[in-house]
């Protein structure tokens, strides 16, 4: 089966949540945006505006299956994990598995929302002092919270904890080894203070770096470097 | 089946999407918080610190079935759209569904930082200045872009546009209209001028405010009323 995966080609952002779980499965895709030169934001607005289709899409990230567009990155991944394993096959596991897929999204928000405090609208520049204000009370308040968190999940997982959910790997797992890289990149003296006090969390980024297709993924140029453009931006002003 | 919901109880928040559908399906639920005396946050705060629970809420809601704990309001909604009808049955239409929930709870997050851009954690007369700000994109640039999506969304449906998927209610057109009744109380006069344009969402929610269990709902005590405790909140300086 192809997928066709339309996002921003240049950014990582919440595309990347999908191409870690295509690239972990081992799905045929296509990333619409990077073909060609590599930067074909074009392919990726038309598929916002396209007319007769069953669905319409508010924002990238979009997946194109059997003629369906799927939006909504924790919406994509629930559909992704359903088809390719990725996720509990029983009902109540399948929602914890959603469940903690929507809180990373909620995350992911706080954090963007860090350098974007007053809209996506306008640029970093035009809202720096707010965005101060903000990447403060996310350090002190949010991030130890956030991270306790997935900490206790992990650390009260009658499976051993290993993984988020049960003793395999969901695509939730994946997300979080997302967000804590990011993390890593934009928040480095953030991270550092507060590693050490959450090791199962960082035991399953390892855990999730070294898997084989993910490491390969990693080491290839599909996986594009984060940078001031994406989610996770290093401004030091913002990391205290 | 009896649900058990646990959400703040002195505002409607997010727990209010989750009251609609369980009023909508007629559902025997207890709003936990709302027992007693009415105001019991600690009965709320409790499902958080739960031990021995198979799933760990972030925050509230969380609806309890069967000993689970299922939170993140449009995971809730998924759940209680497949066991009540609020959902389609195959699973592109069911998708479709939730991928337009998930785009409503987007739109919630950007409407409750008009009032808290910098963080939850501060008052909002902590952020006043910034909130401005925020507001002034939202009104100018996101407000008219949501509107226009579900418009849009309605218009092209092609089985008529009476609900936004298909022909029949699902738990979106329910979230949809909520958020359209907190917008005309949070910004009144920014609403008076867009809603003309959008004949089709307001339709709509004249038609789920007139569904019989809705209307005996809205106009019964278990309806709380908006105020300045919530996501939708009538400050006059942030409507322009």
């Amino acid at each position: 089966m192809g997928y066709r995966l339309y996002y921003w080609p240049t950014i990582e952002g919440r595309g990347e949540f999908i191409r870690l779980a295509l690239e972990e499965v081992g799905a045929d895709y296509e990333d619409v945006g990077r073909r060609g030169d590599g930067a074909d934001f074009e392919a990726v607005a038309e598929v916002l505006r396209r007319e007769g289709a069953a669905e319409i899409p508010f924002a990238p990230p979009v997946l194109e299956v059997e003629g369906h567009l799927i939006a909504q990155t924790a919406n994509i991944l629930l559909f992704l994990g359903d088809r390719h394993g990725l996720a509990p096959s029983d009902e109540f596991g399948r929602l914890w598995a959603h469940q903690l897929q929507l809180t990373i999204a909620d995350w992911v928000v706080e954090i963007h929302d860090t350098h974007h405090p007053v809209g996506a609208t306008l640029y970093y520049e035009q809202q720096r002092a707010a965005s101060k204000r903000r990447a403060e009370v996310f350090r002190s308040a949010r991030l130890p919270k956030w991270l306790a968190y997935f900490e206790r999940v992990l650390a009260t997982n009658p499976a051993g904890g290993d993984f988020l959910v049960g003793d395999d790997l969901t695509a939730a797992d994946l997300s979080l080894f997302q967000v804590i890289a990011g993390l890593r990149y934009a928040f480095p003296r953030a991270m550092a203070r507060l590693e050490p006090d959450h090791p199962r969390v960082m035991a399953l980024q390892d855990r999730v770096a070294e898997r084989p297709r993910i490491g390969a993924y990693l080491a290839s140029p599909r996986r594009i470097p984060f940078n001031e453009d994406g989610i996770f931006r290093h401004y030091p002003e913002l990391d205290g």
